[in-house]
């Protein structure tokens, strides 16, 4: 560890901070990249805008003396040399695609947060141990390609799939300067990488509500979804006395209320959702004989997932019985969860008491780039409040005091981690 | 009172029957009418198939010494005089049209019983008090046209709209000879009609199930239909723990149960439907803001629909303050309860029961031609069984004993009013 003159770390000597004017002025200009007539922003993946904010922020990391490029998988990687050429790279970074019609704070806040904190730390003149690595991620809003193709997740079907920008993912790729033939030679292997850091806004109002500055994520939660059948008989709705009714709008019904009651009654934080629900024939003078609707289920754990899920499946037997209705489940889509280091979350917590922020731990309900890193190292995550928890929309907004909050414990994080 | 030779009224000392055999030969005939690949029908008002089997009935009504012509709402009315002038005629018959993709049951039992019972009275040489007229209306499935024209029911609108037939209704009225500028010619004035008898299959299976041969209508239920919209908060799926929820999906899930609950245990025979459901946005990972449903309340009387709907309204408040969501109802359909003659219905009770059938007093909750007759006559319907309650599909089914059945209490029916 490099000790200042008082004998302490030399960046707790210095006391780095960001510069809260510069990171909430580079907030705006990134809102300029996409800007559309409704005060929203159209930066999707793979668009010229993409192209352009991506060009603007490599002539920024060239200033504060990074050397960036492009990746075969069109991430923006900036380098920095650190003091000790044998240590794994400390990796930070978010993204700043954005989805259709969206918000200028999910991405962007993590993205000129990094910057931020790169800029500091050329400004402070300190140099880590560790090299550095800043890195923006490729289309995180329409499949997180970059930082999967970083695990080795990306699959051939993928790069034909077209995007909201026109192009297919494989077309995109070429955009942004990548080679979408040459993925396998982006992944990164174990311990290839000391430790990833992302800061992200909530995307939810629990820490705007709850009046929290930090939050400390204790990881990304997996996600497991259903089609859900339920069978019953279809039914004139004026000649079918109720007694003698099967009847597959009731009883799912009676199902969306106890997987409401399972998720909310269970010890835990998991959360469960149906959110599409269509009945056949679906007009109002016949007794549906058929329901089907989504049933989504999120956990930190797959335990925790598996566990609320098999306690709505045996309950929904009971309202089967009781409604003369049958129920089948067809999982098609699973999200593994992804925890966040114990390590990293003590150092995050603490970097927020040092500066007097109040935090709290909580999961991330929804997916992050952090997810797909955390498939080969250790990775943590600072949330910043969203206001009244709105997201993927123009109203999306985090104050600039959030704003640089959250771009400071970023860098007391790093500069920790690289310290420990 | 026309008596007979050992003092009886002649038409039980000749103990008229109708001719089983000749019935169920001509549904047969009737079946070939418009008949599809599916084994189903394909007589829709207005079509070729519709027109061919009016005409073929024409014939054969008058072989059984009637006089038939349309009438300008395209009803085909088959007169015979009786011996009494001055009194009013008795009515009786259904429909011949059918719904796209129908069965062979629903209107024909009733018209091929009508036609039965004029051929079995006219082969026994009995000549009625009143005179007679049998009915057999245009478009029932589609909005019950002619019953209602001799209502005054029928409303300008109506003719503009384009039927299963690739005709509109008033372009279909022309078909069957009737002439729609002229419909205010066809309304009949209260005490025009005697007294009105249909003969209908159940549509439902409480018959078939319970093993009823008659079932003795206390009248057509009146319907009223709601949309109801719910509303709560779209949130995301992931960030929004599952105590800060207003899902709308939830509160209608709720609402549907009450609705079923609420018909189910309040005293009597009211039914109560939600058909139709919708979410918005309706996604698998969104928790929904705003839900859609359709409630139907159908019931005997008026007064029975606004009981079950205020306790479902009442309901309903509890469900919004529970789950944090607001009902709002927007009534888009009524169609009033139409009860059967008292008279009449013992009648037909007695009837069936001298034909040594099990009859039993129930509601009919489809809607029928009869239902319009009612608002200028007294009416009564006579039901048999739907096997196992299918309707409007080619699998729609009736025994050639329980047609026989009703045609024989249709007739039996008619004699007695006459006698009265």
């Amino acid at each position: 560890m490099a000790i200042g003159p008082l004998g302490r770390p030399s960046w707790l000597g210095q006391a780095i901070e960001v510069d809260a004017a510069r990171l909430n002025e580079r907030m705006r200009t990134l809102a300029t990249f996409g800007a559309n007539a409704s005060g929203g922003i159209d930066r999707v993946a793979f668009s010229d805008a993409n192209i352009e904010a991506l060009d603007w922020l490599r002539e920024l990391l060239s200033a504060a003396g990074f050397t960036s490029a492009s990746d075969y998988a069109g991430n923006l990687i900036a380098r920095k040399a650190g003091t000790e050429p044998g240590l794994a790279p400390l990796m930070f970074g978010s993204h700043v695609d954005s989805v259709p019609g969206g918000g200028n704070y999910d991405g962007p806040v993590g993205s000129m947060g990094a910057l931020e904190a790169a800029t500091a730390l050329a400004d402070s003149g300190h140099t880590t141990r560790h090299p550095l690595e800043i890195a923006f991620f490729t289309n995180e809003e329409g499949g997180k390609t970059g930082s999967r193709a970083l695990a080795g997740e990306v699959e051939d079907f993928e790069l034909e799939i077209e995007t909201a920008s026109g192009y297919t993912i494989g077309e995109g790729l070429r955009r942004l300067g990548g080679d979408p033939d040459r993925l396998a030679e982006v992944v990164r292997q174990d311990g290839s990488v000391a430790a990833f850091v992302e800061l992200h806004v909530e995307q939810g109002a629990v820490m705007d509500t709850d009046g929290i500055d930090i939050g400390v994520v204790e990881g990304i939660v997996g996600i497991m979804r259903w089609n859900v059948t339920v069978d019953g008989v279809t039914n004139h709705a004026g000649t079918t006395p109720m007694d003698r009714r099967a009847d597959a709008m009731v009883g799912a019904a009676r199902f969306v209320d106890l997987v409401h009651t399972t998720a909310r009654e269970m010890p835990g934080r998991q959360v469960a959702t149906v959110g599409r629900l269509e009945a056949e024939p679906g007009v109002p003078n016949v007794i549906p004989g058929r329901v089907t609707l989504t049933l989504e289920i999120r956990d930190l754990s797959m335990e925790g997932i598996e566990r609320v899920y098999f306690a709505i499946e045996r309950g929904s037997a009971e309202v089967g019985s009781g409604s003369g209705t049958t129920f089948s489940f067809d999982r098609f889509y699973t999200s593994r969860a992804a925890p966040t280091s114990a390590h990293i979350r003590d150092i995050i917590e603490a970097s927020a008491r040092e500066l007097g922020l109040s935090a709290r731990r909580m999961p991330s309900g929804a997916g992050h780039d952090a997810q797909s890193i955390a498939l080969f190292a250790p990775v943590g995550m600072i949330f910043v409040p969203s206001v009244a928890g709105v997201s993927h929309a123009p109203e999306e907004h985090t104050t600039e005091r959030d704003v640089t909050n959250g771009a400071n414990v970023l860098l007391r994080t790093v500069l920790a981690l690289d310290s420990a």
